[in-house]
């Protein structure tokens, strides 16, 4: 912690009292405690509230529970202008509102390409097919039956997440510049056992995944990447997965472009090439600037996000602030974040909250104290593989802006002096 | 393993296919794959299905999403006879239907006093008074803005879970026997962070938790408990609090009965002895076979339960099957989970799933190949401070069945031929 530009503090409690002057957080004097700036005892508290006057609705009103009437601003959002349809669309998960890393299932951002497939699970099947010993039939009880049955908690960011800002800074809020991204606990069979139970052909290499959806969404992977963690998966964050994230059944592939973990799984198929589909050729493929495309470009770079404050999100007082954010590596763990509030010039560690999980969201905390002025607020991930999140024009050099895909680069939220904030670059 | 009784064995790929000759999980013979026992290709995966014919829903259909109508069986239930009214009841989380370690927010069971206060967070205090320097009144964005803000997954029991079975077997489902418990991940402040804000009193010893809702909840707990791992919490699984979990604030006292978890939180008070309000007197204290009664028994001691196969979740075919179930323990983390499909004449260690989380759920597997015999199944968990979950006959002998509390006692199923299963006791 150096540099005259530094407005991040460690906030004591001397610190926090001392904004309490300010109208932060008030002390009172007696047992009618009051706020400071307010006139007399606050009957926000010395009151009987019209919620403590008569009984609640009872239990099991709602067999299935559902958020708060005065949350109903915490949804999914999407941006029409972005897509000629909403059944090959996409909507965002609120980054700005939520906090810890699950992602509520109901809030998981979407992407579809033919709209949400609404499969009976009593009807679907997973066939594994091509050079194996023994092609296969499943039914989801078959699955649920194998040994070997695992929970694991992992992001899944779609290729396209801050696509919109290669150009430029664009959508104004990082629910839409970075709400491509989500968190939960799958439950599922390793791929490697079904492989195994089928019996993959020496010359087998490759595994095609094919969706049961209009679609037919297919792409390509490595047998390697099938074999060391890929998930065949029924279930998130406890219950069954939500039918728009593959209802009864989709592949986890770790770390990896959220398009290959493909929706209402109905067949692998193993070969010894890779088959070029249709989303692994027109789309999902990344055109560079001389007219070369990158093509199977899987693994999704170390990134973070500053999600308080954002655009969504401004800063309402001077005085002590707490800034939160994520950060997610496809290749490993997350081992640092860095935050800065002046665009670069000075950098502190920001504080990793638990344990850092491989290949899962962590969240990070910075506190520090707003004395009104203007922020520059960036943050920048670090991987166990020593690997620094770039900023977008060292992206841009590498890379052009012919594509949408893979841009990881450090985000920028300009804080005004109102607390308003916004989207920026600066160079 | 050892042992003739012993059914429990390793499941490896050739004991897999052996089954499937049994109609269990089927080879195939070419392309058009069938299942063992059809009389040819099986339309669902050689046909196109009807979801594959269409565009489906597109994105933000459902802003807020929800499960698959073909999961409308999902839900919490509660026992209409066991409580007066539904104001003042339970519903339960169907702990067989769910998997891994995180409870969706929408099946966390119910407890309520007064039923549910709709609370607006806008209008919501929490006052902290009594033996401090400065009494304090805060609003939600106080509290988000504090230093130190961390997340954390604890599991969270009634502590009149399994009440019903102190006197023998008697409901039909774990979903009953154990449904009061649920494990999530909290965000929120330490207590710790609060009090040294307000500033406790040299003779403060003892805090008061006060809940906002008609029944206005309290409970004393000693201030020890308090600086140690309580906290002020205002989201669940990365979104706000729900409802009927105390939405906006509550109280988590990690490991200690769920009554203390002071939901709709709106006053702490610092006082040097126990309140003893009607919460901690005619309720949560545990009337002995002599008449006198155990008090402030907070800690929930370490307890398993088998979820599938359970009463709800018979098994449906011979051949592979998969064990399951939770594990907790109120004073650390589970060391070991034991089980038996014998009613304990053998006993081999289950398989924990990922990292034992101290004061979490744990989630425990356990393969066997189920011959068609009956079986009385078990489990039993073992915590880091060694302490062996007990036999129900073992609990009623120390402390008789005048209670309904603390029933941590092993749960036996007995699997008929047929598969059904049902809560039966052995001795």
């Amino acid at each position: 912690m150096s540099g005259n530009g530094d407005r991040l503090v460690q906030l004591g409690r001397r610190r926090f009292l001392g904004a309490a002057g300010a109208g932060a957080v008030a002390s009172a004097l007696g047992p009618g405690a009051t706020r400071a700036g307010a006139s007399g005892p606050d009957p926000a508290i010395t009151e009987v509230q019209d919620w403590a006057r008569s009984l609640g609705d009872g239990v099991a009103v709602r067999p299935y529970g559902k958020p708060s009437t005065f949350e109903k601003h915490v949804i999914r959002r999407d941006v029409e202008w972005l897509t000629a349809s909403r059944e090959s669309s996409v909507s965002f998960t609120p980054l700005h509102q939520l906090d810890g890393v699950i992602t509520p299932s109901g809030l998981c951002f979407e992407r579809h390409h033919a709209g949400i497939a609404e499969i009976d699970p009593a009807k679907h099947r997973l066939m594994i097919n091509g050079l194996v010993e023994r092609q296969m039939v499943y039914t989801l009880e078959d699955l649920k039956r194998f040994p070997g049955r695992v929970n694991r908690v992992h992001f899944l960011e779609c290729v396209a997440n801050s696509g919109m800002e290669w150009r430029g800074a664009q959508l104004n809020g990082c629910q839409f510049t970075h709400g491509m991204v989500h968190n939960v606990m799958y439950t599922g069979v390793p791929l490697k056992t079904l492989l195994e139970h089928c019996g993959v052909r020496a010359n087998g290499k490759w595994v095609l995944a094919e969706g049961g959806d209009a679609s037919t969404m297919t792409r390509s992977l490595p047998l390697e990447k099938a074999l060391k963690d890929c998930l065949v998966v029924w279930a998130m964050n406890g219950e069954a997965l939500r039918p728009e994230q593959g209802y009864p059944l989709r592949l986890a592939v770790p770390g990896w472009e959220g398009n290959m973990w493909v929706k209402w799984l109905r067949r692998i198929e193993i070969g010894d090439q890779p088959w070029h589909q249709r989303e692994e050729t027109s789309k999902y493929t990344d055109l560079l600037a001389d007219g070369r495309a990158r093509r199977f470009t899987w693994i999704m770079d170390a990134k973070s996000v500053v999600t308080n404050p954002s655009p969504q999100a401004p800063i309402r007082h001077k005085g002590p602030a707490v800034l939160s954010g994520i950060a997610w590596s496809g290749r490993g763990a997350i081992q640092r974040v860095d935050v800065t509030l002046d665009g670069g010039r000075n950098w502190r560690h920001a504080r990793i909250d638990g344990s850092a999980l491989p290949l899962s969201l962590v969240r990070f905390y910075a506190e520090f104290d707003w004395n009104g002025e203007e922020l520059l607020v960036q943050s920048r991930a670090i991987d166990d593989t020593g690997y620094v999140q770039p900023t977008k024009d060292e992206l841009r050099k590498v890379r052009g802006t012919n594509s949408i895909y893979h841009n990881n680069g450090i985000q920028t939220w300009l804080v005004r002096t109102s607390g308003e904030t916004e989207n920026v670059e600066i160079s």
